[in-house]
């Protein structure tokens, strides 16, 4: 799809422009918006399912709102492109996830039709309540929305926050935008009551006896049970309260054909009308259009460039796979082994474990907080849990990782996958905080693989030999295949003997730090495990003059950081000088463009070093001079 | 109550012997249950309120499984004290909470009857499922309990872990201990749920529409209403099926009367023998038998000594009254202020704000997530929220702060607050964390003060000058009254000028410092602002011999461990002696107790502190010597 072809869609300079379209208009605008949207993510990856889905959806919510005053909070946010192509961000559009480009979630920097950055799940509700506190006390009147999926509502957050809109009778519209999955596929007890409402038995029931008994009163009945069923049809969503929400305090408007714009403009027309709580219950086809991705929607959740003709795509082999892979093989003789995520089942690679033992597989939904502390549970009663997942995901259970797993010792397996800068998706999905909070929790163990063998070797010495709770960070992509030295795990490799200037590197640093130091005088050393730091390895460093540290988490209470700390405790009288991601946002771009900004890629890390070398030279011939 | 008053209690040596016991002497027990609690609370401090409620439901409970194998999971587990004395915990009850004593939480190492240990809110689903899996993996049978208050429902993960069980149809005993209140009263969607089934509208409807119908029939009517009566009395809960807790796939049996233990019994044995997920909703009274904590539940939910006799006990003004009046101060002339708690009003000490702009008071219950990202929320819309919130439990929130507050650089103010060690709570609710995740957050601020009015005065900063997320952390208890030095809480004051050994202290500690310093040649800073450090006084250490550090938090990537990195970082030749809470659990105690542990007492510091002194000393020599 060329812009040239996009002749609608370049007529919507803002969302008032909708207004001036009829009905086929609405629907040909939809179908050029698809038609973008497969071309962007081919080209530049995203998330595409998710917005073929919602096309209907969020033309109808700017045919009925003004979003430039009423506020729209999108939930997790990867499903905002249709929202940015209505909103005056065509131009810019194939930047899409690029360096200084168009964002992949939603940005109050890009748009005064941002109401508020996402990017993790089950936000929207919360920040939409703030939205409309802060309101109150300002008197300003508007009209608030948060769009939620049904995998998002698996989510605890979201449910603090509805039992708050619940109680206090904000007036707040909720959009459930249910396709029937969160990432791969939905799982809980809120999702199969879902899918009892789609299946609307209730509601053909009672639209059976309805009609039927009508139809039994001669020559009138059928006339006025055709106009009364018209009737019902518009209004359906009013014969099928839905308790759950409605004993939660909401008024429950649905289910609604979430790729019917007539349908949906209607429904939200009547919600904003009421001063209330309500939530509008949309089925919508995530992938609607694109028949790869309605087939499987799950591999176009979230993709890299595919083949726009045919949905392929290029998978290489990565580190989820390697250690979903490796957790197979030692699942096999340990049956203690179990694999927990949280909806990411393919992300983390493990797909193949779930096929292979479905019985110690499982797949808890976006609640990473039930996930670690059930994990514990496992641990206490003799298994022996792993759980795979995003780094910044993680973030969400800190507190069960301290409170439940580390506090009481437990044998729990983190692998924690997408670790360090991860490019495009940006600043929400970096997995930089990982070595510095997980450096400061008790008895945890954290390792960080330098190479692929010795990420299988991590695997194998924490479900072998580790006793208490163990972190293994790897990095989105892969790992290189350089040797394992078979020496443990918990000591740090000298790839080059230590000297008076040394790189101390951590996972898929290492390799960077080999190649910009690649024929200078200068040691390199692996620290695979960044807790317990090796004490021999830090006795050796304390000897040199320099010390650079590189890691690709934050830089100001890292591996570096806490290097320092014990080098000045030692009274050592080198200098450490840590490398890593500084502490401020780091936008979207390439992974590369990001260590650059950071000052990480091997260019930078060669400078610095030739930098000290050269001024241990000159304080060499100082000394000689003196 | 004295132990040799405890004829019944004394001879519970196991749970076992419950079934000795006939329903009089059951009440008798309960009764000396009570009089113990109250008497010991009243010393040694406690929840009292709480443990008072579940008397009837914890015997009950003894009775029908064995939770030698049985396995039972109390929610936050504040709640335990009446399983410890069943459980064999009464012979040095008296130590309860105090250093090497019983703990006020379940502890596995305590006995094999705690099966998992709590402290936080809302973990107790998700671990019993954990362990239901672990032991069906095992081929193991065995009951599981989950025993939940209403409080604890608010928080969302509860939520995510419901969802899982009533999904799979796992055939956990969920108790719902209801109280009517978390902490401080109960907010929420589902407590207007259960406020719903506790009056028994439809229950009572039934009965009435069912005995009138048959009282209509003559003769007969009568007498078999009254049969009928009683059958229904007997398992009325059985004809209230609760909607919420069946649609997320809970068979619900309630509400039963918590202080009835043989209906208590009852329902438990039938509990017991379905074999699928199953709700028991308990209704009990906080306080229970006690009048004083029957009148205020939540002054005895967790409190310190008390008079036995009036339930008066001595509230000193804490850190919380100064943080929270200075907030109403600034909220009279600032009407965007809004003061958001989660379910803390008292213990953060906000009941004075609530009553006096009860429009700009927020309590959200027991959901930290929510509390945060709703603040966000205002933030983006105008208002300006402060959130105070105990440090411990703000844990919860890590990903809220990062993803939905430092990464918008919104201004939300967080007091926080039993921040540092917290004594005899123990390990699970120390406030240590905060200042080593904290200071990576991008954006964030982060002020320690040392004095009463320094606190006020970081306060007042926050909300008339800062930009950014600002958060100001104070311990429980009270700052000293030590004059505040008027300059900008952004730099560091030097209480006595840099000398060659300084001490650097933060918070709480700046007081030791100067009591373990006085009378020596050393130069003491209070470092009240830890993000961002205060360069100039930084550069001025940088040329100091020794720095020792000295906080209240976790040692090896805090405060401490920073200052060491940025010393390193400019080549300094200063050895930096980092003194604070060793990176391993941390018993309880009193906060005396824990500092001399963790080597923060003035007479530890002052130790260290003479030893560099001795130590400069002796190299001067040397170098006299040379």
């Amino acid at each position: 799809m060329e812009h040239s072809d996009l002749r609608l869609l370049n007529k919507i300079l803002s969302p008032r422009d909708l207004a001036a379209l009829d009905a086929a208009q609405l629907d040909a605008l939809a179908d050029e918006i698809r038609g973008l949207l497969i071309t962007t993510v081919s080209k530049n990856g995203g998330h595409l399912a998710s917005n073929l889905g919602v096309v209907e959806l969020t033309i109808a919510l700017h045919r009925v709102f003004d979003f430039k005053t009423d506020r729209l909070v999108f939930d997790v946010g990867h499903q905002s492109y249709v929202h940015k192509l209505l909103t005056g961000r065509l131009k810019g559009f194939e930047e899409l996830r690029k360096r200084g480009g168009i964002a992949g979630f939603p940005k109050t920097t890009e748009s005064v039709y941002d109401a508020f950055n996402t990017g993790h799940s089950s936000t929207s509700v919360s920040a939409a309540i703030g939205i409309m506190r802060a309101d109150a006390l300002q008197g300003v009147r508007r009209s608030v929305v948060a769009v939620i999926g049904d995998g998002a509502l698996t989510g605890g957050m979201a449910y603090e926050a509805l039992d708050d809109v619940g109680q206090q009778q904000l007036p707040l519209i909720v959009v459930l935008n249910d396709n029937e999955m969160s990432i791969s596929g939905n799982v809980g007890g809120m999702s199969r009551h879902l899918a009892k409402v789609r299946s609307g038995r209730r509601y053909r029931g009672f639209k059976r006896r309805f009609s039927s008994s009508l139809k039994r009163i001669p020559h009138i009945g059928s006339k006025l049970s055709d106009r009364l069923e018209r009737l019902k049809n518009r209004f359906k969503y009013f014969l099928l309260p839905n308790v759950l929400f409605e004993e939660l305090g909401f008024t429950y408007l649905g289910p609604i054909n979430g790729h019917d714009i007539s349908a949906l403009t209607e429904v939200l027309e009547h919600a904003k009308q009421m001063d209330k709580p309500v939530v509008v219950h949309v089925l919508t086809q995530k992938g609607k259009g694109y028949a790869p991705a309605e087939q499987n929607p799950e591999k176009f959740h979230g993709i890299g460039k595919f083949d726009e003709k045919t949905g392929e795509s290029k998978s290489s082999v990565g580190n989820s796979a390697i250690f979903a892979g490796e957790l197979c093989r030692l699942a096999e003789s340990n049956g203690r082994i179990t694999a927990i995520t949280a909806a990411m089942t393919s992300g983390t690679g493990l797909e193949t474990f779930k096929n292979r033992f479905p019985e110690r597989f499982f797949d808890v939904g976006i609640a990473e907080q039930h996930a670690v502390t059930m994990a514990a549970g496992m641990a206490v009663s003799g298994a022996l849990p792993v759980f795979c997942v995003y780094s910044s995901f993680l973030q969400r259970a800190y507190d069960q990782l301290l409170h439940d797993v580390c506090l009481q010792d437990l044998k729990v397996i983190f692998g924690i996958d997408r670790a360090g800068l991860v490019g495009a998706d940006g600043e929400t999905h970096h997995g930089i905080y990982d070595i510095a909070y997980l450096m400061t929790l008790p008895n945890m163990k954290l390792l960080s693989p330098s190479s692929r063998d010795e990420l299988r070797a991590c695997l194998d010495w924490a479900v072998e030999n580790c006793k208490s709770p163990c972190a293994i960070r790897y990095n989105r992509g892969v790992l290189p295949e350089r040797a394992y030295d078979g020496g443990s795990v918990l000591r740090w490799e000298f790839i080059s003997p230590a000297a008076p200037v040394t790189v101390a590197a951590t996972g898929r640093m290492v390799e960077a730090a080999i190649n910009a130091c690649k024929g200078l005088p200068v040691g390199v050393c692996s620290a695979r495990c960044l807790r317990p730091m090796d004490e021999a390895a830090l006795e050796a460093l304390s000897r040199q003059e320099v010390i650079i540290t590189l890691e690709d988490g934050i830089v100001n209470a890292g591996f570096g950081a806490q290097l320092a700390a014990s080098m000045c405790e030692r009274g050592a009288a080198c200098r450490v000088i840590n490398l890593g991601v500084p502490n401020r946002v780091v936008e979207q771009g390439t992974v590369a463009q990001q260590d650059e900004e950071c000052g990480i890629d091997e260019a930078s890390v060669r400078a610095r070093v030739l930098e000290q070398l050269a001024l241990a030279a000159t304080q060499v011939r100082e000394v000689k001079n003196v």
